[in-house]
């Protein structure tokens, strides 16, 4: 079970939030700010209000329910019906009320609109957002164990990656080397459509197909419905394989990315991952609390100015060069074209550039980072070289 | 690419069930949906008059959905501003207008509510899901390709279940042979906060752990976050193991469960074994067109009326007995508790009488299956006997 304490700081940071924000509480459903906010991920009503003790209503299953959350007041919701009760049981009769409008489906909206009469409904996912972009010293050690979960990928490489090998089963041979080391498997995505299988294990060309995922690197995938990571593409010696892989642990995420090949790159491959490498080390370096995520996304396209197919190809150029993750893979902050809210101690940021070679492949890098006081802590341990097997 | 005719059947298809539903036309944004109507799952929107030629408006990446879809009209759409002059090109200036509302995030509703005046907005999901619930030969193709690929899981149980090993462990390398037999990693489950890694390889009483997905078993997670599946627990000697496992081929799936253990089980979990499988076989027997989802899930019920646990345990009792499948593992139809709609032929579903002893484990088994002018057609054809290995 989370700690108790953990449990009140989150919900207390949502309260000032929602005050801030002029809401008067909020109805949190969606399973990943359910457990951030009481602990457990069962199917169930959050209440918060803006002042006072919050309660869990659960539909499925209340034993479990009570089992993982140290919230104190979790009853049985049997029916949509009872839900004005429940708020007013917390304190809520009318006023603003936020729910995630994010995520939670139109139809379900539109449910909670009839139910609620004497509500005026609003957006509070982007307070629980910002709360969720800084991590507790307890979520600081999950992300750094799920970190440390990526540490072996040359020695995976190394043991599995052969000529001829598909990107599929490679990814298998990894996916499993991950797995054996508790990987949960699924990796939450946020975003509407957005979907991710591990990462993405592409190789050559595979490397330089784009698509609609919001990753800066895409691939064709297995099949024209889902189109997106490792195809059934055979690899040759001498193009770049770009292994970017999602490590996990208690639920939180952390990203990295490597390159390797089998056999020796052509040089104006090296050189570009040694420029991927300068721009990681720099934009890194440049990163502190205070700094804007669009400050430092500018500072990595001004680094690579001259460098065709950096981050992206022509129209495909990719707006973000980072991004915040957690218990989702797609958190805050952004480092982003236009995110000019500043970076604060306690936040964890991927950050990734890649370069691509349309028609020929693609080559990165990507490290996860700990905002911390003076500037950052590097999470990802695996070695940074360009791996030639 | 898929068949034109195929894409215009299917067209054809949400066409006349806008017009029997009153409907003007439809925008249609989520993947999978957007997949089925148009061919490809990049990123756009598809606009479907209620009569006339569709169109497809693509945010990203025009190149790639252009090489995908068989539809003549593919078009870039670079700002939501511009989406009321591409409903006016497709000849809809105002009246009603479908959107998927069981799976649109409403902050989307909300905005297309906002940009689309003189519209009123309408929710097309359920014809959308009854059109896809009857599947066409090459959709029937795909899905039996995919049961195949489940064909050798009592072989795979053979070489890597041994005692000790933890479920996950199993699990890694179930999810290996899959992958490498070119499973495509993602199980698409297009309900709210429903998720699921491959199926779930659950031994003694994790099988019996309720939990909010809604599935008949959910098991305990490896994780209070990602709290269903496989957990680290080590199997051991003569307890139930319940393997649910999902194929997929050309983004379709398929779905299957056996039951195995390791050395000899208690002779009343044999004995539970060879009631849900005579319940599998009795409702199988019943399952043909006209006949009702509610009136098979009864009729399940019936045959166990006197079996503690059948299908779930007291307040977890499961409201169904087998579900729908395609693109995603939560199709229609459903038969379940009230589903008052006729089975059809082309249908296809899963169906999984499964006993609970809580604290002690599960038992079930599920088939695959299509519904024929005659009756079904079983699809996943791994033995059926229980399996001690």
């Amino acid at each position: 079970m989370l700690p108790r304490g953990e449990i009140e700081h989150r919900i207390a940071g949502f309260q000032a939030a929602l005050r801030s924000d002029g809401l008067d509480g909020a109805i949190v459903v969606q399973e990943v700010d359910l457990f951030y906010l009481s602990g457990t991920a069962q199917s169930a009503h959050l209440i918060v209000p803006a002042q006072g003790e919050p309660a869990l209503y659960v539909r499925k299953t209340l034993e479990r329910a009570r089992s993982e959350t140290p919230l104190e007041r979790v009853e049985p919701l049997h029916s949509l019906r009872d839900l004005p009760g429940a708020l007013a049981a917390c304190g809520l009769t009318g006023g603003r009320l936020g729910l995630e409008l994010d995520v939670l489906p139109a139809a379900l909206y539109l449910g909670y609109e009839r139910r609620l009469e004497g509500f005026e409904l609003a957006d509070c996912s982007g307070a629980l957002r910002r709360l969720r972009a800084v991590k507790s010293t307890l979520e600081v050690a999950n992300v750094l164990a799920a970190a440390e979960m990526l540490s072996h990928v040359t020695e995976w490489m190394a043991r599995h990656a052969r000529p001829g090998i598909t990107e599929i089963e490679l990814a298998a041979e990894l996916e499993r080397e991950l797995r054996l080391a508790g990987h949960q498997g699924l990796i939450r995505f946020r975003g509407f459509n957005q979907e991710l299988f591990y990462g993405s294990v592409l190789a050559g060309p595979s490397a330089a197909v784009p698509g609609a995922t919001e990753t800066p690197i895409v691939g064709p995938g297995p099949n024209v419905a889902v189109s997106k990571g490792a195809s059934r593409r055979p690899i040759e010696r001498g193009e770049p394989i770009v292994v970017d892989l999602v490590g996990s642990h208690e639920g939180y995420l952390a990203d990295q990315t490597r390159t390797f090949s089998l056999g020796r790159l052509e040089r104006r491959f090296e050189e570009a991952y040694e420029a991927a490498r300068e721009v990681l080390h720099r934009v890194a370096a440049a990163a502190r609390p205070g700094v804007t995520g669009a400050s430092l996304y500018e500072a990595a396209h001004d680094l690579a100015r001259e460098r065709e197919g950096f981050m992206g190809a022509g129209d495909e150029r990719v707006s973000f060069v980072g991004h915040g993750f957690g218990l989702e893979i797609d958190e805050l902050p952004l480092l982003a074209r236009g995110w000019e809210e500043p970076l604060e101690s306690g936040m964890v940021f991927a950050l990734e550039p890649k370069l691509l070679f349309p028609g020929e492949g693609a080559v990165g890098i990507e490290n996860s980072y700990l905002v911390v006081e003076e500037g950052v802590e590097r999470l990802t341990s695996a070695p940074e070289d360009l791996v030639e097997l």
